[in-house]
């Protein structure tokens, strides 16, 4: 037998030309948005002062399954991609088993994570429609670096609302986001009214990303040919995330092999969204039976603890509603390394997967989920994000399995970023410190009071 | 014409599977290392104690072209190498130059830089000889986090005496050196006498280089089975790290090109000395014709304003002497972000193919490197590492150069690491709040009277 070598790369010729929209595929539908005045779906007129035109066709489209990827798209993924199919040989030493596991590699790029995909299409159409900027929300700063790292290559102005206590706690993302030519405002600012208004209201507020989103949102609308863009949740994201499995998918052709098992982390859903597309194509379709597993943190449960039902996408509650796993818009999580998994809601098109049975979903604990990062970071050499880690654990957990039965399943893994820029959480770990909170079930019913009547 | 990739990467069959010694091409080889007691050359006996006896092999074969290399280690390289070789077209643009430009990328790893290419080859040969662990120093970090990650792999336990004031002014750098495993002790120490003899004398020092460096020897030499090792500047880190230039020669080979230039950044010569080997032997054989340019910064001017002459290798004078470019064992560098640089010697080596005129050296400031990094930063989309930088923009200085004669030349440099750990120093650049330190005339002259006497 052929030896699978460590990384498989596809030539930039197997790269794929068309995003693939997984909706089209579904038999029922994710639920339409709705407009938070009138409580009906929303429609492209509703959305275009706030996106840009094509963006809002991929967001409302479920029917066409693949959407061509603009050549300019393409150039610019040829800095970053294809990205590596890694086969953990090292892993499955350590751990004794017979399970092949291999992991989807998206942080080989200055931002660190698979959020430059959507980000470098999104600034790519806004360009294309002569947008003369953008504005956006960053929170724990991988989509906001992304975004910055795109804006810099088409060479569109961006403005960055960064959550203050970010802000002041992560001077070097700040730094990075400004090298590639980003302005960075610490939110609340007093560049906006809901700004001016949450500091005279709280004036030593360290700022929330609910806050964030106003003010990026009230910023776009009102600067003329400005537009606002977001990097999870929505299904525009997801299909532009779809360059992932499909890949992935390429590549597992090229060694003849397929995945038994797929695991992703999911905060708002991009992430494990593109990785399985395709995958979970064939699963609709009832061309292959694949064990898909979405893992999230204990400290915010939305597919394991949350309800099925229409909320807010923000805290500050001026977004449409979407249907939705979710805690409550006001749901606070408990403190979390993976900031990118502390989000109240999920994709909506992941949520109709989950309830439909096509998925299913785990909850760790943070400091198990690091002490697999460390053992990942040991033994494969890369330094996972703690959110990315969350989908090691999850593969550790079925590689295990595997050991007790003697399968030899393959089991693929999204190692959605680097954690570079999270060595504060790894001193944490090291140093005994990091606690696992995990809010109550008191606290979810609370918190679920304020989901919107519909 | 066929068009070239953005990224030529080998396949697995196409790295080397042999490291090639440049001393065997060298018609006037480098002078022998002096024992610092007798001022004779050095023999594998003086050297045993504190390396492993392959390495002092390596060290002193000034004959033998070829090392094979050992399976292991080719297993551990296929983690990260072969690493890419890639086209700068948006570089090429956005200069305006007929000139194609390649970078050879040695920063798609944990530790974020070429130094992983000889630390997993020491610690290799140590683990195969029955070594029990290893010590060394490290300042700005890079050495320490590849040797840790190298260490981990192979599971070697090691000691790392990290500079005081590097252990408290980068925490990043701790933490990600813990995570692989590592012990990390800040120096001075009560480890050793040579730490307790520093506190003792200077109990509020932040450390030196040279203390660190002393620590780790006394460390290794008074702990059973313990060895030294060291990342730059000897004969088997250049050895190691001509892996670089093999790859990026058979890389070349694959899309039918050659470069007539060839810049790399200089501190203690290991990632241009592996960068060139290849192309310095068809130069010295006399089959190409190539301008080779060794950039440093102008903070730290060994090649550009040193002299040629027998030196100790570091600052407490422990070490063997080498006749190589220096400003002194005693020279203390200005502030200079660039750390890997700020290193009074050169490379035995790339001091004699310099002082036979094989290859030219430049010196850049800090400010104009750091405008040079962040362009590469915004159109290539990798944040360079400080010392990639000036080769960055000694590459650029060349394109420039060919868009006012019109010359298509090819350029290649080597992008040694990346600079996510290094953002404080970005930042600095942004708030303009960087200087350009550069020593006197009188500063270096003072400095050489630190020259022993030989």
């Amino acid at each position: 037998m052929k030896t699978i070598p460590h990384k498989i790369y596809l030539s930039e010729d197997e790269m794929p030309r068309q995003y693939y929209n997984l909706r089209a595929d579904m038999k029922k539908k994710p639920a339409p948005m709705l407009h938070p005045g009138t409580l009906k779906p929303v429609t492209a007129a509703d959305l275009e002062p706030v996106f840009c035109k094509e963006l809002v066709r991929q967001e409302l489209d479920e029917t066409t399954p693949y959407f061509d990827i603009p050549g300019e798209i393409l150039d610019f993924y040829k800095i970053f991609r294809p990205s590596p199919l890694i086969r953990a040989y090292n892993l499955e030493q350590a751990l004794n088993t017979p399970a092949k596991i291999y992991y989807k590699f998206e942080g080989n790029n200055t931002s660190g994570s698979h959020k430059l995909n959507s980000a470098a299409a999104q600034v790519y159409y806004a360009k294309a429609e002569g947008i003369k900027a953008l504005t956006t929300e960053t929170g724990a700063g991988q989509w906001g670096t992304a975004l910055a790292e795109a804006c810099a290559y088409f060479e569109m102005p961006l403005t960055v609302y960064m959550v203050k206590g970010s802000y002041e706690q992560k001077p070097f993302r700040k730094t990075i986001m400004q090298t590639f030519g980003a302005e960075i405002v610490p939110s609340p600012s007093d560049t906006t009214e809901v700004g001016r208004a949450m500091q005279k209201k709280f004036p030593n507020t360290s700022g929330s990303l609910g806050c964030a989103i106003s003010e990026a949102i009230e910023r776009a609308v009102s600067s003329p040919g400005a537009r606002y863009v977001l990097g999870s949740v929505l299904n525009q994201v997801l299909l532009h995330q779809s360059i992932i499995g499909l890949e992935t998918e390429t590549a597992f052709a090229k060694i003849g092999d397929y995945p038994d098992v797929i695991v992703g982390c999911t905060g708002g859903g991009s992430n494990l969204g593109g990785l399985i597309a395709p995958f979970m194509r064939d699963k609709l379709l009832g061309k292959k039976d694949i064990d898909i597993i979405a893992v999230e943190p204990k400290s915010c449960p939305s597919l394991t603890r949350g309800k099925f039902a229409y909320d807010f996408c923000d805290t500050g509650k001026l977004t449409p509603l979407a249907k939705m796993y979710t805690l409550g818009s006001g749901f606070i999580p408990a403190r979390d390394h993976a900031g990118g998994l502390r989000y109240h809601g999920m994709s909506p098109i992941i949520s109709e997967l989950y309830a439909a049975g096509q998925l299913r979903a785990k909850a760790y604990k943070q400091t198990e989920v690091f002490a697999a990062a460390t053992l990942f970071a040991r033994v494969e050499q890369i330094l996972p994000a703690p959110e990315s880690a969350h989908a090691i654990l999850g593969a550790i957990d079925m590689a295990k399995k595997c050991r007790q039965s003697g399968e030899a399943k393959t089991i693929l893994f999204g190692l959605s970023g680097t954690g570079n820029f999270d060595l504060a959480a790894y001193e944490q770990y090291q140093n005994g410190t990091m606690v696992d909170a995990v809010p109550t079930d008191a606290d979810i019913k609370e918190s679920l009071k304020t989901l919107p009547k519909v």
